[in-house]
């Protein structure tokens, strides 16, 4: 198959695929979701990602059907069953099927479990992106990875119509995250990232990120930054499942970063050995 | 039928209904909606419910594919087609159809319409609920009737585990709405509700309420008002679709209102004679 979609246990290529319309999805989108790159038919950091999946449910009190090594195994079946071998690999659970109605269902229906796997490479780690900035308007959940994503939607088709790549949110003037990405700052041969409070969610490029700086001597700051400190920052560097560390070379039309390359191609260099080690055959 | 599932023209019983699983509600809640009563197939309030979905489309730039005009022909049709005469008409629009990408579709995909209808009458107004207080850490567009409702969805399952009906949000103290109906006070004689910026929905039933008052000769003030206000007021009503205008006799335990009976009565008498009359064969 060209593409997968899979639905409790059906699957076909994505467009044939159907759901239920009262799958809570379509009210509330009620539900939580998880993504990364495999490359090789390998599904990079998934054990990360599966945790993350699972405290993302666990905090919406979605109750998954699978245990994290039976949907892992799911997965990497259905990744074998696509024709390409470098994908896109999305999972998420929905709250169930029933008539509209706020509260949880109370029939015992189940969580939903999707997938879907679509051909696509990670984006190239040395080329740098453009990024624009934004109020964060979001709710206070940015911790939990669910399908309320409306202001990321308006947030990116803003960047796109700017020719941009990002939106960096902030709130009072504090750097949060992007629409889909982690943001972080090199300072004075310091890598700098916001902490993993509410306001943003715990990437796992970000995680690698850190460990990479770990591995590389570079000293890491997990604090809150502001706006001022972005656009004064010697590397602006954006991630993501697909974007492993981009470098940002201007924000809002003004020129940004490019003052520590060096330290920022180590660091990219790290990340981007990491993926393909990891997904080798 | 017992229900009416439509989408873009097809229709069935809801739970007949299949959608395409690339419909942008799947991944991103990526919609609109509103909702009304009806009762002898007349659709109440209809025109008031119409122009606030447009307006929420509009507020999200999604484009749809009818007129009002040509909308609410629609529902008046699929109205006749259930079996019961009193009926949940609710409908949406999402943004098209199409991998999963935040930024708009690009291929000109149209939105999509929902309908579905559901035999329900709206509560008995003269029926007090009981209500409990959550901090409000909804996202900031809560002007805009979207389909991001997880925030509603947990308060929603909250309030009913403690035995109560709806959800009074607050930020900083200042009261804001419900989460699926807006809350007003009376005290001294005044009706006081908030007002409609970006932290409430602009409820149909709020502003029935606030006609059904200036017709009595009440006082209106839409303004911020506080918690302590709240548990302060001589009476406490919610309002929505489904609730022309209930008095909470009871949040987070304490008794509430009870104080201003005649005049509460008066207000909901109107607002009932309205929907009876409005509704009538």
């Amino acid at each position: 198959m060209k593409t997968l979609g899979y639905y409790n246990g059906k699957f076909d290529e994505i467009e044939n695929m159907q759901i239920p319309m009262c799958d809570r999805v379509s009210f509330f989108g009620d539900g939580v979701y998880d993504a990364t790159y495999s490359r090789n038919y390998k599904i990079f950091t998934l054990d990360e990602h599966m945790d993350r999946f699972y405290r993302s449910a666990e905090a919406l009190k979605i109750e998954l059907p699978h245990t994290k090594a039976e949907l892992k195994a799911i997965l990497n079946d259905m990744v074998r069953k696509v024709d390409t071998d470098c994908n896109f690999v999305y999972w998420q659970a929905t709250r169930g099927t029933g008539v509209r109605n706020h509260a949880f269902p109370t029939d015992g229906s189940k969580a939903n479990i999707w997938i879907t796997i679509t051909p696509k490479n990670i984006m190239d780690t040395f080329k740098p992106v453009k990024l624009i900035t934004m109020e964060d308007t979001r709710f206070l959940h940015c911790n939990i990875k669910t399908l309320n994503l409306i202001p990321a939607v308006m947030a990116s088709q803003k960047a796109k119509e700017m020719g941009c790549d990002e939106v960096v949110y902030h709130r009072n003037g504090r750097v949060t995250e992007c629409a889909h990405s982690n943001v972080h700052i090199i300072k004075d041969g310091v890598f700098i990232t916001a902490p993993t409070d509410n306001l943003i969610l715990a990437g796992i490029a970000r995680a690698h990120l850190i460990r990479a700086c770990e591995k590389l001597g570079i000293p890491v700051e997990e604090r809150p930054y502001t706006l001022d400190e972005l656009f004064a920052a010697d590397e602006v560097l954006i991630s993501s499942a697909g974007s492993l560390g981009l470098a940002a070379t201007e924000i809002d039309g003004r020129r940004t970063g490019g003052k520590s390359g060096e330290l920022l191609k180590k660091i990219q260099t790290e990340v981007h050995r990491e993926f393909m080690e990891e997904t080798e055959v």
